[in-house]
């Protein structure tokens, strides 16, 4: 197993899709991140690159360098990702694919309409890969949710709800110098669409991914909360599909309490199911007349689609595993810190203690036994 | 940013734990895997490495002839993981602790209390680091709660309820073949200790973490249901702690039902709180005569502690989107299945249409808009 | 306190709501039912008002012979309550307001809107009072809901959701003779509403009475999903109101999988609530930019509003116990059925025997001790 | 259906539990209260009945006095409740018992094991019927799970989990004047036993009712937290059974964030089923290597035991309801305030232009309607 060469345009310093897509790009070891154009100045760009172990030859001024010279290296990368803002999406794209490079982009795809179908084109023209980053999509109990209608396991869909409500936009901290803000609520960089185009792309790809029905006709009410927003920071949607079926979409970034609250609903005839991506471990699964069954992720009853662990560990288990071993690496590299909190030999000798007392204890009919009176 | 180097002893084929050191060694990119004896089974040790892209002569027949040789080498490791059932877990160590080679070894510390005053020697005669991974030690909310208690936010502690509750013992599948339960049924390789060792000692080791107590007394009952099994399935344990305080340690391998129910409550005099590994974005937390909070992950009131992503994104979120790079890794490599499921041009062009639309139906007040008719 | 004298209209055998309607007024032990018109079908009422212990000259058979009637006697009803189907309520309520009779009708208020504006004529015209039977705002946290908005804790209103799903009309089964589905899914008897009309005046009124805004505008979406329906089975509505919020409502009768899916969010500038009918003894609140708190009904932090028992006892409590007084009473006049589960001497000295033997264990540190040979 | 007659010993002002008694005995219509001894002090106890609306002749200066009257009247009452603390359990069940009148007392049954001894043999000796108030026996979801255990669903039981924590005694309020803390920290009224007489008593009897079977030998661990205080307020405690089955209970009235956390967990070979008080309505089922499921009451795959309202329906429901019919008498007795909150017309306007609005827009495409030119 050789990894594959990843480039990336944008995620430098202050940035944060970027590092979320190094980390899943690392997590089962098929890529390495070897080349970059991290950022529009290239000073934080070569600082970026320094921070991340990319080699100066391999950090560029700019997308357009990086496209012009990787294409002609005989180790190019085999991929690049892009995770700037939604309007150089396009740009940095088309260069990309004109050069034969795959592309695996952030979305929404582009920040206007007119920059979708230039980007279509050339997707078509070129035939070069590429790749969006609906990574919803990712969860496995949402594939398993996918195969389940599918096979028909809910029948004919009637009714179907989703919706995505954060916070963090309820007041203007645009106006306070929040870089992440700051772009998404400016037409100039994120396109018409505020909220429907941050978050609501994702609904929308969460149930396509889903049911396999595209709506055919919507109904909208945008509206923008927060004074001298210029984009909406909630919708309401209503939905038809060519099947028949209805649905609605709740997308907002003003509703207080709400951390990345993205859910999708879905009604059959035959049953219903439900899904939160904040308790991504479970999927609720209703048959008319039957007791509701919670579905686990790898757990009885379902598939074992895209995981990596097994039931009951959440996937937040390899983080808090991955803690540990990051902070050994600091520890021996001298990080007197990271050392406080790494359990040791001392841990391990309590475990056995613990061992040892309880077998002990319960030899002698549950009598309390000290603790602190072992060998070790 | 350059990783370390890593060796690993156990984790080939067929094992459970030692794919999950190598994500976590992975996820923030401060370790590379290069040397390892994935099995006591040369030649499945060496189709492990070849698996694994570990260099054939960094690929040993033995934990002795790794440290043997890895001590030699100007490159050697920078330290070795230890992932074998509990019975090598004090020789693996040993070996490279004397080499000079850091360790990072998995719990329990060993299978006998022999072995573990034999090693714990050893640690202290050689002064090399040597770490244990009770890696439910790195849940960010676990963090948070080891720092409320230290900073007094419970006030005395005077209960503690902790418990680990599984199913998958709950027939005797050791003797089916199943690898995982074979060896930790088994005295030889487990030690006296079955459920309480496998699982036990991490319910006491997050106690001690949290609380900062370690019990002083204790009186235990443990069992065996499955018939014919020689250690236990399920333990019933009461604490006794200096400090006054009082707990339960619930463990339990035959619990149907529960997938890996690992659950901690503290109470103290002025407030007391609650975590499940299983829902690990959230904690209870309740101060007498206040309303109950849940605090979230990185959220409101919480210190981002050994987090990699916002409130409201389940770790989870990063194996998602791990996902959709391994596939399309797979997928630039020819894996035509692994194609399938990637969004792509046609999700983003559909992205874009449904933001046009919605800006569309709102500026006509509502009207239906059809997605169908756009230029996209 | 005398109890005061109902009457009831409907609510004989068959019935569901009658008999909700019945257990709600002997609660309290405010209301004594003495007199009723229990079906249109003379020989139904009478068999009914003999099973509710209702005397021979107090049923009716009819309601309008019972207004006439009651209105003549010096002990006549203080109030009369109409649960019958829609289309009965405006003839109903008139003839008893025309009488001067209180009453207490069911929601929702007619069948029609002509039938509305001459029941709304006769109620202002005779000046009787009219009560409307909005359940759900009988809820304790519901009025704690209103009085936290009304205070000003949640900011100005930006958003309202409200969802009512259930799953008992997924099927067609008014056409098998089932007469709650009957009627209601029958614009005879309910009117032009279906779903909107049985469920949907719920979610409005629910809006109303917690945040205090009507909306002043809406978009509808109704749907009828089982084939041969005349009525809406679910309905997707936006709404405006004038203070500037926006709102969505979802109303389902054929959602799989929900049983009485009441559920409403509201969302301010400063904070944001959200209470479930199915889990109706907590509320989420979340400040912005602190942990979100759960307030329980009646306790830390609220106040107890509308409450009869303490904070934890969810009010099924009420329910328990009374399953109990209702079998101890069967089991004295000679149902030994009944008697079968109701806890008696054993249960009382098991208990004894149980703390006899807890102060004993521990009294000798923890020693195991058998309950079998006490003295009782 | 006459009504059964009812009397009652203690409940009087500033008590708890009798009130409950008093709401249960009414909610299903078996049981009017006529005679009571509400309190040891007659003052006390007279005004008592009369709030209660009790005859000032059947209104008695004690208990002794009750029973002896009561016992010569042709219309006597059919039971008596004993709702007074603890120790006084025995001594009015003694004299009613003798007196022929059937006894329905609260638990635990005495304050000693003399008093239970006594008891016993006078139930025994007159056999009058005695029946103990375990009031978690009546909740639905806690008889499906007796029918299920009862009829194998679980298989050979092995462990069983019980915990009732609640916080309500965290601090030394019983030096504050707090009636019900009092007493129940006094040997002299409560017994040997604290927290595990008044709920540890409950979590047994749960165990017995749910399992059919009652625990052999016992290990404890009682422990006072709060300074000064006489009687346990947390216990751990182990249990054997002689099936072979193991168990713990944990009680506490010192567990911060605790209500009234009664909670049971039932572990079998084939199935395990977990039930929790403060979420009464629904009930988890696992059955090995298959997905759990969460039964509801009266919902789908489970019988309709002990139900009284759908699926769906909270059974708080009826106490909503009930505030309703409370507040509309008060109201009709002129009582302003609590006329403010009872929906009325307007409601019910406000319900039929919705549903005619709803309608008319969705006849209309989805036009936004106005809502405040209609007719109503």
């Amino acid at each position: 197993m050789t990894p594959l060469k990843l480039g990336m345009v944008g995620g430098g310093q202050g940035a944060f899709i970027g590092g979320v897509h190094r980390m899943a790009a690392r997590l089962d070891g098929h890529w390495t991140l070897i080349a970059g154009a991290f950022s529009s100045d290239p000073a934080r760009a070569h600082a970026s690159a320094k921070q991340l172990g990319v080699a100066p030859d391999r950090s560029y001024d700019s997308f357009e360098q990086m496209a012009a010279q990787e294409a002609t290296r005989d180790d190019r990368i085999d991929a690049v990702s892009i995770v700037t803002p939604n309007h150089l999406h396009a740009p940095a794209a088309i260069a990309f694919l004109k050069a034969g490079i795959p592309v695996i982009c952030d979305k929404p795809l582009t920040a206007t309409e007119d920059q979708a179908i230039e980007l279509a084109k050339v997707v078509r023209s070129t035939g070069t890969p590429f790749f969006l980053t609906h990574n919803y999509t990712g969860y496995p109990l949402i594939r398993e949710a996918r195969e389940m209608i599918a096979r028909g396991d809910l029948g004919q869909i009637r009714v179907i709800q989703a919706e995505y409500a954060q916070d963090w936009l309820a007041e203007a901290i645009e106006t306070d110098g929040q870089k992440q803000a700051a772009w998404r609520t400016d037409p100039a960089k994120s396109g018409a669409g505020g909220a429907i185009g941050d978050i609501g792309t994702h609904a929308l790809n969460l149930i396509n991914f889903v049911t396999g029905e595209a709506p055919s006709a919507l109904s909208a009410d945008l509206q923008s909360f927060v004074s001298g927003r210029k984009l909406d920071d909630n919708a309401h949607i209503m939905l038809r599909f060519d099947s028949g079926a209805r649905g609605m979409i709740w997308v907002s970034q003003v509703a207080v309490g709400c951390e990345n609250g993205l859910r999708i609903r879905v009604f059959g005839e035959k049953a219903g199911l439900e899904w939160a991506q904040e308790d991504p471990n479970r999927m609720k699964f209703s048959e008319l007349g039957r007791p509701t069954r919670w579905l686990t992720r790898a757990g009885a009853g379902t598939g074992a689609l895209a995981t990596r662990i097994p039931a009951g560990h959440p996937e937040g288990y390899l983080e808090a595993f991955a803690t540990l071993y990051t902070e050994i690496a600091q520890s021996l590299q001298g990080d007197q810190t990271a050392a406080r909190l790494i359990p040791g030999l001392q841990d391990g000798l309590a475990g056995m203690t613990f061992i040892t007392k309880c077998v002990r204890s319960t030899a002698k009919d549950g009598q309390w036994v000290n603790l602190g009176d072992g060998a070790l």
